[in-house]
């Protein structure tokens, strides 16, 4: 449904466009933001469908918990925003209402507590047959501090956190049955870049930010079109462990894809690792030419590489 | 799973009562709360699911949307708060993905427009074979209005708005094929008491106050326990145009309860119905028994009627 996800989403936002706001801004590619004055709220909402998002059969509920949190607290985290608070709808089927939701909240409460967010709110219900979860995350953001996917500028570097690929070569690994290699636990338990994007955040320097959902082939394309630049991405300087098809088309690695004026970068890469142990790797350069253009060691090359399909 | 749904949500009220609360209110039994200042913002969250709280072929996506914004806009406007947005999240099978999702979102649309609610955010995905909708309503209100549940004092008076039972009956009119009755049409399109809760909020003569979304003979017990109170319910008083059974004990009314100061009821119904041109109708009072009480005609009635269960 990805692709007319998309088109859906772009009807919805021109249907609703004309509404009043009441000081929020209107649906765009980034997480919603509500203006409170010298902070902002950023909110985010993520559905995760059992048999489409996840197999009841391959993660345990806490990982599923883990991951339906994750997916939304990076969201936040990659505005620049710190994550407060989270809303959670759970329906479950009557196989899913004794244990399994119990080992679900106790994995939802680990990660709330590690990343010290509150739970406020949220729905239980029944379902015929499969689990559906729905988790909305809250930050709160000083307003100069925003990140947005549309403020790259040309001459701009391209950096990730992190190494890339792992959490797709981890869910490959675990299609052929390997649940216990380094790859596989990177997809179960990917860790989102938190203290990172809210460092980040606090950084001038740092232009545009977003989070590799579904790989920097596709992601890198949402700041091209909202900035209205272009990109050279240099292959061999992509940080991973796994092969280059994993490390540029794979999903759900939760690093950082950032773009930073040129001539800050070693200053921010340093304060960075030092705040958080985190390496920042310059992968790339904003540029006008308008195009995605792949290089291996400088020289271009004819590549298609695709995004990442989570279902 | 109204029963469980309790108890699950108690020990998750618990487990997660020790995390750091950043501004907002630890969950309880109304819409999550976060101090804004002079403001607060109120939230709140309704997940429905297909063949669970509709089927597809007994309402038509327009109607469907309808009732899934109107269940949220009507929680936070009995906070006396005045919505202004909604997230949406829908996962859809195939099935749905084309027709009834526009007709969906054209019928979400219309009611957001006519209640100047705006859409800010969302997530659309696929499902295998239902679809589940999730709603998330914000409102924002002066924080003295707020209304709570745990407001009632004895001796005030419990009110409601407008006429009780409609929905229920309409149900039951849908279940037997009489789908174009007055009662069928209003369980359909039921309105949300939005402009009444905003304006009630702003009198501070009103105590505690909530939807009836169970119907009052369940209902009035949240405020019974939170305000730590009893109530004497007159059964003559309740206004209704049907048994007495859809009217205490149907849900999906979506009319605000209430207590407030017995002096000055009048003036508070007075003014509502300038305002509004809702009627408000004292159905009892709140007491020191710690008990529910229902009376016929002041005598009081050996009489058990148990909530609306909605699946």
């Amino acid at each position: 449904m990805k692709k007319s996800e998309f088109s859906f989403i772009g009807d919805i936002a021109t249907m609703f466009g004309s509404l009043p706001h009441h000081g929020f801004e209107p649906i765009g590619d980034d997480c919603t933001v509500l203006d409170m004055g010298d902070d902002a709220l950023v909110m985010t909402t993520d559905m995760l469908v059992e048999d489409v998002h996840f197999l009841r059969g391959a993660s345990s509920a806490a990982e599923i918990a883990h991951k339906s949190l994750m997916v939304n607290l990076s969201d936040v985290a990659a505005m620049g925003a710190k994550p407060i608070a989270t809303l959670l709808s759970l329906s479950l089927p009557e196989s899913a209402q004794g244990v399994w939701s119990e080992e679900f909240m106790r994995g939802y409460y680990e990660v709330s507590k590690r990343e010290g967010v509150a739970l406020v709110g949220g729905d239980t219900t029944a379902s015929r047959d499969r689990i559906t979860i729905n988790v909305v995350a809250i930050g709160r953001v000083a307003k100069e501090n925003i990140k947005r996917r549309s403020d790259a500028r040309i001459g701009d570097i391209v950096a990730v956190t992190g190494k890339l690929g792992a959490s797709s070569k981890g869910l490959v690994d675990i299609m052929f049955g390997d649940l216990d290699t380094e790859a596989a636990r990177a997809h179960r338990l990917a860790q989102a870049r938190i203290a990172e994007g809210v460092f980040l955040g606090t950084r001038h320097e740092v232009h545009a930010m977003m989070d590799l959902s579904d790989g920097i082939a596709s992601d890198i394309r949402h700041i091209m079109e909202l900035s209205d630049v272009g990109a050279d991405i240099e292959l061999s300087a992509i940080p991973t462990d796994y092969d280059i098809r994993y490390a540029t088309t794979g999903g759900e690695d939760f690093e950082l894809l950032l773009t930073l004026d040129s001539e800050c970068f070693d200053a921010v890469a340093t304060a960075l690792h030092a705040a958080t142990g985190t390496t920042l790797t310059a992968v790339g350069r904003i540029t006008d030419s308008g195009e995605l253009r792949w290089l291996q060691d400088g020289t271009p090359q004819e590549l298609e590489l695709k995004g990442f399909t989570h279902f």
